[in-house]
């Protein structure tokens, strides 16, 4: 089996969760002044936040199917796993933002981020399975660092919520711009 | 005519399909609590169930394309009638949902539900008429055990949803865990 | 300039286009009997018929498309402005279903489906100016009957709006089913 | 790193842009007239205006990749950054739109205009950087003279939206016309 229509499929879903999320913007009706829209602000942020996430996965996706060849059935039910967590991250990124980053909202986004960086790291596990402990994947992540910060910084997050919404914020936000820049590992690992 | 478009054009209804789904799971305005989000557990059970069943559509799919190398008029077709009723799947998985799995809401998402087993199994008789009774596609087939299993299990579900929805419920999900191992035949058949 | 990008792009807006008109169908709240879904019929019944003609663009445009190497900037423009018609179908299809078939809304309908046709053409005619008069393609449409029967078609079923609904519908179904057979012109060319 | 998932995304994700934003053209309920059409005139043009814009945006696109070979972090990412702005597109269009090009939502739609010139400015800048001053893109792009009077014009439109709609409404309409014929630079630079 060929990886080409894994990702196509992957793509299309990753495009439209990305799309789709700014219907979550709501355009208000009969209100023309720029002032109308300030109290669309915390669903811009919230939008802007998971943009960068999904646009972080998408990218990460990319890098590491560059090291598959082929796709085997676990690999391609790993990858539905990690599409169906990112598919409720507009739901979450909604939710956040309409109620103004309320403690309880927060705590859902983050874990919905776990989830989607745990169906990363089983879809991760199951590309090296299939590729043996000597592949270049495997080498590639090593101990897994970067993955693993992440997973520390969201349950502080999500723990936090409860305590301050802005620190549950400034974790989600440090995990983005931990990822903002592309998996090098792999990159260096293929040259 | 070659394969490519008709595979590209089925993974984007696919994508959007199994994306717009999440649509349903209407964001709850002023309302800030996870305790909120419980009156939305049904929608979000019925979503779980349909993005596994056009998982499963999508991933028979490529299996099913990969033993096709051209694609005729019938074909064609047969994709469309396809893909038809899978697009109904988002609009019978909200009304299940939405009404708590009344019994109505059931014996409906398991007639679409029918009907896209029958559509799926009408592109197969293209694609095997097509190649010829001797081609890896009929062999890997068979006497096609799991696609009349399921019809019986579906034909079940709906009649029992005036009795119980849980018969029902139960049903659809054997028929969803049947599939969800990818079907062995075809890749069998290829090696 | 080669095709790919082209034919990716019109795939990706023609599935939308036919996925998001089932968003028009609306889930009824808190009705879970089937009768409840009987004032959905004829939003239904646009719905199948909307699929089968954005379903037989698509085919006709991948048909035609095969006989294509290089694309240039007409051409390019030419596939934009059909997809704009096209995208204009959801919203003609719920207006006519949600009115019952009324006369005027059929009418737009019917209009619609003329500027489609008309779009399909003027890029048909860019396409040949590009290979010239010999072509594939310019042998396969010949003096395009079926394209002028459409034509007649369509304006009969716009111009009868004002008598009976049933006509137009007639005459939007009867176009429909002509072009229901793929373009075999095309096809027997290439062989 | 090759362009394939690069162009598939940004056309999965444009595709997607231009077909949602015929969703803020809503079905009137209960109207069957067409002149109950008549207040949706506005939204309708606002429509065809960014329909144009997001064609052309992907017209370019697909002339600038095809001077592209390989792609790098930076460019994923300016990509990434160039669709953000996009993706705002359909919610100005509905906004502008709904509030019959009031001067404020017309100064918005020119401001995000402006964004995504300037992203797509920077995205070209990054694929220079990746290819040298020498490259087939820079050699075609020259001083840019197109993108420079386009950044005028939207800023005349901007600052003008509080004197009259119609002055930005017509410096919009000119950078679309000024845009619709496809880049002839890269053509001739390929050529």
């Amino acid at each position: 089996m060929q990886k080409g229509r894994l990702e196509a499929f992957s793509d299309g879903v990753l495009a439209i969760i990305i799309t789709i999320m700014v219907l979550e913007i709501k355009v208000p009706h009969g209100k023309e002044a720029l002032e109308d829209l300030l109290p669309l602000l915390p669903v811009f942020l919230s939008y802007v936040l998971s943009f960068i996430y999904v646009g972080i996965y998408w990218n990460n996706h990319h890098h590491m199917m560059h090291t598959v060849t082929t796709v085997n059935g676990p690999i391609l039910w790993a990858n539905m796993h990690l599409l169906f967590w990112l598919s409720l991250v507009p739901f979450v990124t909604g939710w956040m933002g309409e109620n103004h980053f309320g403690p309880q909202t927060m705590a859902l986004y983050g874990f919905i981020m776990l989830m989607c960086a745990v169906a990363y790291f089983i879809l991760q596990r199951q590309i090296i399975n299939s590729q043996g402990p000597d592949s270049l994947l495997a080498h590639a992540i090593g101990n897994d660092q970067k993955g693993n910060i992440s997973t520390v910084l969201y349950i502080i997050g999500i723990s936090c919520s409860w305590v301050s919404s802005w620190i549950s914020g400034a974790m989600f936000v440090a995990v983005a711009l931990m990822w903002l820049i592309p998996d090098k590992r792999i990159e260096r690992s293929i040259s």
